[in-house]
């Protein structure tokens, strides 16, 4: 039996702590599973009864007279269970209780504790703080998860990982009530054991899951996820993410909520990019996005996304088009001053089938959206018939659906038939703005190791990167052998620019004499005047959560307050470190804007691509580094100032 | 009979069209009108039919044997129904025919000719191409939109004055699903005469109406919706709108739908700023707020709103908390570490009711947010009881609540209480978001009349302006008094960086003449050469839109790359110029950022203020007027560059 058999498919589970009063927590899961009806045998573990809810109950897991292939754990005495667990076998437990590292240092070491003993037992562990796992196709509802109160829940071919266990009941309760249905569901609680990328790995192979959904809080382990990330890819099964800590207060949230250290909020994205997950902003596009995404590859672009919207309704198309374009999306009319095919007038039912169909054809679209208004609420099966006829005939491109009234009827057609739908134009937009940036897993790059030195500077010059010359002046007399005009700084200082400790443009001897008085500084560093067009800052950092980052912006203090910069993770190639620089808004200066000079974006996305070769030191030693500013001329780069830190 | 009477409360209406065939769109107002009990006379008008659908009808508007006060008209010959309704003395008449304005040149001038013989004949008119009017307390269902095949629709106390007759039925279909109503709803079509600005003053009398929504995609008549604003405003009378138009495509969309110009979308937020318009960003917002605005006043904070979050529910607070942070509003939990009241694990109902009622009292905190989980779903009385109770003490402090699953009874049970509730994490913290930067109007500035030159610098020290000195230098010697270092510059370039025409730091006469030689001019500005701690651009637009408005941003290329600037309706006072440049990024670097050295911000701000005052010229003569740079120095502010586009 496999770990996915015993986690989704268990013949017997082993409800410990199995409650006989139906009102509580501890009494659901036996409740849901007949509810649902799982086929396998259910075994309730309770030393006080010999029967729960109409089932034989035993004393003790080693009592039950069968093999028992997913125990769920419900009592205090977690320990306990995992030694019977260990003793009769079972290759898999889910623990709901919790008390583990969701609860403070104690908490911490009693989970590793737990880890270390389950490991020597052969038991694999879900949770601790786990909700359980829900199999929609199979009835296993292995949950204490209030949404199984549901008669039914419809089943569907996407399925979740959630590091919040709640969070299952709101997409599975907003999915069902517009007749999306989902095929497995995992809460991963602490992901003590089983985490995140193990899970998606698991439903990788899972033939009924399509697409991967993942509610983040945090990201535990990232290389098995991107690795798991990765393996979906080959697949072809898309792995999607709605992931906390966008906002500083968020971050905080996600910090104290799962004792992991959440990843800054663009170094989370730099992540999701490299390893070919598709992120989505909104909550509700992570219930609706599947549709779009099903069966389809990364469309790997290089420009903005552009839809072809058809609509029998004004206001209701604007609405989906205006946010469009706030996503960068571009609306592809019949005419470049109409950028919607308005069929208001027009539209007869075989007219607007033949304008989808002839969009999803020929039109120089990349997707075509289809708007419907009140029809869908009063007549549901006439108002989507168009849109079932058009999308019959495969098409390259996705077709997708915006209904204007609250219309659930159609929504649940359209689900049905597999018909990406959204209920809002925001999440509409959101989904398109996910599709369009959704890039395949990049490569990883073979890159040879680079040198390692303990001077940021000739770290830079190692790498090979230009940096200005420089000499180091002494007192009393601070000779140096640098041709003026020179700059001259304090060797110690960061932030120079603020807190004096810099003099440019130093004309001779007596203006360098006369800058350093007030610094009482014993020796200081003299360098070349340089000059360019731009300045930039080129950083690096190993990231606590997602790794080694590499990061291109406009360099001084606007960068800082405009927070304009890119980040991918390192190392990356010169081409790839060319298109960092096209996402920075202020080093448009020197790709040409408004007919300036132009700088070398290409000696700037080598010594980019360079930096990033930091990745590749052997052991990681650098914490982090960065050269700011690196000046940008009409030929070459060369930095001026730099920064190093090891680590411990 | 007043207006607001005849349009809303028609003692009979004509319905001139009114067709035989219940399937057509000409039949739905006298079916609707019978469905949701209208208790008023209708009167048909067909030419071939002594009945139409059961009731009396007559072959012209002159055989109708009743007082007509409104009639609806439905026909292509509209300017002979018009005619009809002038002779039979009918006060109002809603046209749902189109084929004007929304028709081109010609079909704009059609409705020239129609508002001209309205007047004449004495008859308001709504539309043409207007879905028509809904008033849900009275049945008054005098519309084309499908949405009233409804049975019943709940009726509320916020109505809704749209410029797109199909997203009524959004708004109220989506309202109705979750248990919201409406008051009385208006299609405004092409506002021939009865623009959106009256419509709110009639809404503003209206006692049914507490809350004003907006559907916008344009702004017509911006001085009556203002001058509306400010009513609605005095009578404690909320006015929220919707507004397409925030990307370029939407703006495109909005000019080619409407046949008006639509305005910059920052232009936009400054005009509803200016005179206490709430701007919500999604559209469920719309559907959601009202209940969060009815009976307050704007906050008029002048710091970030603050929220205390309790929940039950981890996951589903951390979606609407990490929201609120990207919105800029702060979260206010226990302890500084614990941004939210997390009762999951301590929840008894008695417990919730007092967190929620302490917070209410005593925190420092500006509203209070309830999140409720799954037991939304399945014990929909339970799970709201404590907050129904928590509301039940009057709170200068809005409560309101987020339900993570679908939940459509526990909001339907909330909407009843006029309690604000919202079905996204998304629309919550949009809500909350509109509620904060609600502002009260501002008051007009009584200022006197600045002067006028026909010299942008010159225009610039008659409004009190610094400029720097400066001379203009004439071949073949180019003499001039300005002491060296001077700048030089050609005369009659735009964007003077770009093209060259522009020599800074020149020290002497041989430099000043060198510099100048490609430019092959006659005459050259000389000035002082000026230098500062930044540079800002002010200037001054009179939009065809929203009127005359004054920016304030970051000089130099970067402000734009950013578009990192503020925006407000001109004039305005040094003080609130002040806070205009306090929303300026890139000024940061003046305002003690990182321990640069202080500009004088007070300085810039008078100048802004004084360059706002261009609005106040009589007859408004500048078009575009603009400083850039405006050197801002430790001690004052100097113009080193400046234009002026006169209208016409």
């Amino acid at each position: 039996m496999t770990l996915g058999e015993a986690l989704f498919r268990p013949r017997a589970v082993a409800l410990i702590g199995a409650s006989g009063d139906p009102a509580k927590n501890t009494a659901r899961p036996q409740r849901y599973l007949r509810k649902h009806g799982y086929s396998g045998r259910i075994v309730p573990i309770n030393p006080g009864r010999k029967e729960v809810l109409g089932e034989t109950a035993y004393p003790a897991l080693a009592d039950a007279p069968v093999d028992v292939d997913h125990a769920f754990i419900m009592v205090e005495d977690v320990e306990r269970a995992l030694e019977d667990c260990g003793r009769k076998g079972v290759p898999v437990a889910s623990i709901y209780s919790d008390g583990f590292a969701d609860a403070g240092p104690a908490g911490e070491q009693r989970q590793r504790r737990l880890v270390e003993r389950a490991k020597a037992l052969g038991v694999r562990l879900l949770g601790p703080n786990s909700m359980g796992v829900v199999d929609l196709r199979r009835g296993l509802a292995l949950t204490v998860n209030a949404i199984l109160e549901m008669d039914s829940l419809p089943a569907g071919d996407a399925s979740i990982v959630s590091q919040s266990g709640t969070m299952l009941g709101t997409v599975l309760s907003r999915g069902a009530a517009r007749g999306l249905g989902f095929a497995k569901l995992v809460s991963v609680g602490n992901e003590c054991d089983l985490g995140v990328g193990e899970l998606v790995e698991l439903l990788v192979e899972d033939s009924d899951t399509r697409v991967i959904l993942l509610f983040l809080e945090t990201i535990r382990d990232p290389e098995r996820l991107a690795r798991a990330a990765r393996t979906a890819h080959a697949a072809g099964k898309p792995v999607v993410a709605y992931k906390l800590g966008r906002s500083a207060l968020g971050q905080a949230l996600a910090r104290s909520h799962t004792g992991a250290l959440a990843g800054a909020d663009a170094a989370v994205d730099a992540y999701f990019r490299d390893c070919g997950i598709v992120r989505v902003d909104l909550l509700e596009t992570l219930v609706e996005i599947a549709p779009l995404l099903r069966g389809r590859r990364p469309p790997d672009l290089a420009r903005p996304g552009r839809v072809a919207v058809v609509t029998t309704t004004g206001g209701g198309a604007a609405t989906v088009v205006d946010r469009l374009g706030l996503a960068g999306i571009e609306a592809v009319g019949p005419r470049p001053d109409a950028p919607i095919h308005d069929l208001t007038m027009t539209a007869t039912p075989r007219v607007y089938q033949e304008t989808l169909e002839k969009l999803l054809e020929s039109s120089p679209c990349d997707s075509v959206l289809a708007t419907v208004g009140s029809s869908a609420q009063f007549h549901p099966g006439l108002a989507i018939e168009p849109i079932l006829a058009a999308s019959a005939k495969q098409s390259a491109k996705p077709l997708a659906v915006f209904l204007t009234p609250h219309a659930e009827r159609s929504l649940s057609l359209l689900a049905q038939r597999g018909i990406p739908a959204f209920r809002t134009p925001e999440a509409c937009a959101d989904a398109f703005s996910a599709y369009f940036s959704w890039v395949s897993p990049r490569k990883p790059t073979q890159l040879p190791a680079p040198p390692l030195r303990q001077d940021a500077f000739e770290l830079a010059e190692a790498l090979g990167i230009p940096a200005a010359t420089r000499a180091i002046a002494h007192a009393p007399d601070y000779a140096h052998p640098i041709a003026y005009p020179v700059a001259v700084k304090v060797l110690d200082a960061e932030h120079k620019t603020e807190t004096g400790g810099v003099a440019l443009d130093v004309m001779n001897k007596d203006q360098l004499l006369e800058k350093i008085a007030p610094w009482s500084k014993n020796a200081v560093l003299v360098q070349k005047m340089e000059q360019g067009l731009a300045e930039a800052i080129v950083g690096y950092r190993d990231d606590p959560v997602v790794g080694p980052l590499i990061l291109v912006g406009a360099g001084g203090t606007l960068a800082e307050l405009y927070r304009d910069f890119s980040l991918a993770l390192a190392p990356v190639t010169a081409e790839e470190a060319e298109r960092m620089i096209e996402r920075v808004k202020g080093l448009a200066m020197i790709r040409g804007y408004r007919n300036l000079p132009r700088g070398d974006v290409k000696a700037l996305a080598r010594a980019v691509a360079d930096f990033s070769r930091l990745a590749l030191v052997p052991g990681r030693p650098v914490a982090e580094a960065e050269i700011n500013p690196l000046i940008v001329k009409a030929d070459g780069v060369v930095a001026v100032d730099a920064r190093l830190v090891l680590k411990g």
